[in-house]
């Protein structure tokens, strides 16, 4: 096991999940490479030391460009906010770095393909953090669906709602500026579209229609003066995938309850398949056929059968939490980097995922299909 | 408390529920009307003779002219096929009936709109059997967000969802004969349309996709030859309600594990509510702000505080099951006869969920928004 | 089909309930015999008319005695207040008369076995208002425990839980009136002692605990004067069973937000089952071994594999509800009159459940083990 | 913060689950203390190398008695088989070291205290690895109980039950070597009790029942020759709380389907909770009276409302696993010694925790009541 030099950008809630996943990768899910916690970076100096002391990184830095240019980082992880994603992963893969940067990587197709290329050119690995398919159980569906158990496939129908701009007094922020993108089919509808992908195959066509719930927010917290709002709360969209079949997916950032209803249902002639990340430990399987009275939605619980679950617990029922999956993240990219399978989701990935969000807001504004290219 | 002679016509699936419900209803929700159980028909005299036996009609007769025509039938009950349905209603009401007819009326919006025009100049009273919107839950549900309890609605997500035309060798029959309208949107997407529309109103314009997943099926049980199917399979509809919000529906009828996923989950400002059919005595409800240490959804279970749920039991938790909602339907049918409340789902009411169900099929064929007219 | 003559005893909440089963059951589950209503009888005599007005009794009495002696009364059906249930069945048993008597037919085991030696010497047939166990899925449960489908059982954990006496203002009733024998554990521990041997087998030893948890409660509705309880809130037995596995019971009427926690759990070393009425129409079933990836509990829905559900509704997924547990009920009891099969649950039945709340109640007093008998 | 040496004996399923969340501690939940990983030890020299390199120890022993002795370690976390508890922390307590043992911590509660004496004389601090109540909703159901949420308890009902032991096939190991202490009771009883006494007070009397479900077991994995079982499967204690209320526990590892049915129902005049580990992310609380149309168990999702929860994560539903539980369990043993509340559970709490199994054993012999002391 070699030392591999880790400078994360970012210090907020992903910039702590990406310290975490980086400290427990190597003891969990050991591979030829282990972090070595090198940098980390905020504009904010004292955030950065604390985040230093806190997470054990051997030093801090206000300028993420020292991070980047820094000999002894072999990996950048971008957690900064998403208008500064760009310019920290094209500098970091000038400088030859693999990249770890978190969704969405780029506001629009465009930039992602450029960021791209750029690291397919420079022969670097990259992520793009879509943690939630790290999942053990969607590992699992994915298989099955491979391996044909849910026959021909009929529908998948997708979801990724929360509540966090639910609340109309909830002020405009980053999210919120249309400059970053989209509101909603961005922000969390990337998720599920990766799902979508990752379990089915490309999208090839969409049909979407975004929509702005609460038109008008106030431009600061408490503040009275409100301004209208230029990015979508809800993005409906209905899918053609390549291989033949329909979906649909529902973004939904004022789903008012829903704290994480990420989840899908696949149908297919010998199956079909129900997850929610609300229970993600838990995967609804029911086989098509066989003794009616015996049959149904089967719970599957993640355990040591689905990997690399019985890495963090060698008996079944104990259940993974969110920083687990971040966890399995970091050391399949690791492991990617040491030249083992590059499982992704990469920029590319990311790219694709891109594209069919960029599809969505022209659908959106066209009112009909539009192909995903 | 007067009698009404009741004539129903057809012994099957719905015949029987109808029959249950009729002997039930007075008993249970006893109002100013009881039914008289006079004829009953069915095209085999012997399945008629049965019928009449089990379910206690006075008589029976295998030419449906005599039931619609009979003076001491006062309501005609129609769940004979679907193609029968138009003629056998237009009928009724030309002779002064009152006229419960299951759903879909009608294979289009167009006939339904005659069937209406002509109950409404004879000034008889429908029925369409959407009796999934008679759940005391939903009754409830319907009231809470007319109180504002959900405060400015955002968003709909419905789906009616089945498997029972899920395998691929499951024939032709006259769900799949396309001059019966449509497939899943017409025989159940317009019970999850019907539900909508009972709570959020009018449904403006939809952009729809049909498709039919399984394209080939067997001439008849077992036959080897197959023959295209040219109905839908699935139906996924972007949804924009008369009052602003949108919504999306699903409509499946292979959707394999599915026995009755019929359900909702509404999204406001203040509160969210989620429904399915596969628990039909608990409605989930979550109140936005509040205490975030003690917030989430609730899981209200159908009780006394839900009327009509205590005529049929005192105590809560006891559970109604999909007969006592059939009971319900009728009673409130015989309560509008009587000239109580018009609850309906009437006629008018079936020929505006067929405005979407049409709205939808003509929007798969173009491929973008359409107005509901 | 010839008819055969009911008569009532009865018109509050389980009154109706049997009115409601006794129209019901020639329709949905039709045999040999027709439920003729012939008398409802009240001590009020407005309510007895109102009754038998509602549900069609022919004519009405407020003395039960009339009732039990009418000549055109074959079946008589008691739901008066517990108190009454012996003098009632035993003069209905010595007309003669086939006897429904709700649960608990008796306050203690000795006045079980007078009532159940009278209607044996008699003749007549006698069923006790278990309604529960009436569900299909728990004849399906039976079913597969019998045909080994669980392997050698391991373990029972039986609960019947309420909260329809949580609140301390609950003032006293005939609920809590120790001459009916007992609290919790006669109301509704008899429910699930009932359905653990109508699952398992006879329950051989008991070791139990009786406890008052609400000390005091008011002497009527509202009243300042508190009086101490005499009878059990909670009853906690462990049990040991004549096939030799051992088990567990609660009966609690004090469970705060519990409407109906009827339901158990049941280990075997082939599988497991579980239940709630809470969900009455789900059973929980997971079978050992297997590919451990894909094991759990299978949701089983009722459907027509599920018999008699097939009467009530020939399509799976549509739900019974507590009135079509009691018809199923009463069309079995007209069944074992016509000759059919004695399905019980009979006096003999009552009073054997009847055996294990009075060792139960003995085993409290006692503090430990004590043998039913 | 100052660092502080940790010594881990012991590298199988629990020691990897130390070794994780020690890595983890400092990191996520910063206090006093870092954790600084000296020495990891096990009997199996390559084992021990294996885990230090894969862990991030500085060294690796196959003599535990040089963790122990070790100058460098301040903290030995113990995970090494039961039998080797005892010795282990009583020579580590005497070096002055803190310790952290895995439960059971001993076979006995005379061995128990024997080694509480020996620490609270030694004044070094203890932990006893009842990690499941260190999941951030069960405190908050005691900060629930304690501030009268839940008004007067009346009851609580309590089960751990999986089925690790349930194929009669698996054969004889340490967990049915009877000089361990016991069976089932012990193994995963000893969590439950732990949960009863954390959330409602020490247990006073206990009525117990042990049983052996699977009488003989193979000698070793695939012989052919069976031994008889000594120890219990499955133990059901019916409790009385020093605060008066009643309760009752099972304990079974025979519960074929279950992998972690951790949980309870707990009952007051005022709400009832409930939980389950199954679905360790989520609490079902019921507030008694109020409106009953929309009253009933709400779903509370950890969140950080929650604390520490906010600490592994900023925003709601991303869900806790079992390691972060265990990680919670490090830090507040840190945060002890450091000073800072003592939260336990420590050794006194384990030897209270093993007085009722004794009392269970021991009431199971003489089938009754026994008081727990």
């Amino acid at each position: 096991m070699r030392e591999i030099g880790i400078g994360l950008i970012g210090t907020g809630f992903m910039g702590k999940a990406h310290a975490i996943a980086w400290r427990a990768a190597a003891g969990i899910l050991p591979g030829a490479l282990r972090p070595a916690l090198r940098v980390v970076c905020d504009v904010d100096t004292g955030a950065a030391a604390a985040a230093a002391a806190q997470f054990g990184f051997a030093r801090h830095e206000s300028d993420w460009r020292r991070v980047v240019a820094a000999p002894d980082v072999e990996i950048v992880s971008i957690t900064a906010p998403n208008a500064f994603h760009r310019e920290m992963a094209l500098e970091a893969i000038a400088a030859g770095k693999h990249v770890h940067c978190e969704k969405p990587i780029a506001p629009d197709a465009a930039t992602a393909e450029e960021m791209t290329r750029a690291a397919e050119t420079a022969g670097v690995v990259t992520q793009a953090g879509f943690n939630y398919i790290k999942n053990p159980l969607l590992k699992h569906a994915r298989a099955m669906i491979e391996a044909g158990e849910l026959g021909e496939i009929t529908g998948f129908r997708g979801i990724h709602a929360e509540d966090y701009m639910a609340d109309p007094d909830q002020p405009h922020s980053w999210r919120t500026d249309p400059s970053n993108g989209a509101g909603a089919i961005a922000d969390i509808g990337s998720h599920i579209i990766g799902m979508a992908r990752y379990l089915l195959g490309p999208i090839a066509e969409v049909n979407a229609t975004l929509e702005t719930a609460v038109k008008t927010r106030p431009v600061a917290p408490g503040a009275a003066e409100r301004r209208p709002v230029l990015v979508d709360d809800i993005a409906r969209l209905t899918l053609r995938f390549a291989r033949g079949y329909g979906g649909s997916i529902e973004a939904n950032w004022v789903a008012t309850g829903r704290k994480m209803q990420l989840g899908f249902e696949i149908s297919g002639s010998k199956g079909g398949l129900v997850f929610t990340q609300e229970r993600l430990n838990e995967l609804l399987f029911c086989r098509a056929g066989g003794d009616s009275a015996r049959a149904g939605f089967t719970r599957i619980e993640t355990g040591p059968a689905h990997p690399p679950y019985g890495q963090f617990c060698v008996a079944p029922g104990h259940q993974l939490g969110f920083n687990d999956l971040k966890t399995i993240e970091m050391a399949e990219f690791l492991d990617a980097i040491a030249g083992g399978a590059r499982r992704g989701p990469d920029f590319r990935e990311a790219w694709e995922v891109q594209k069919v969000v960029d599809a969505a807001i022209e659908s959106s504004r066209t009112g009909g299909w539009r192909a995903v290219s």
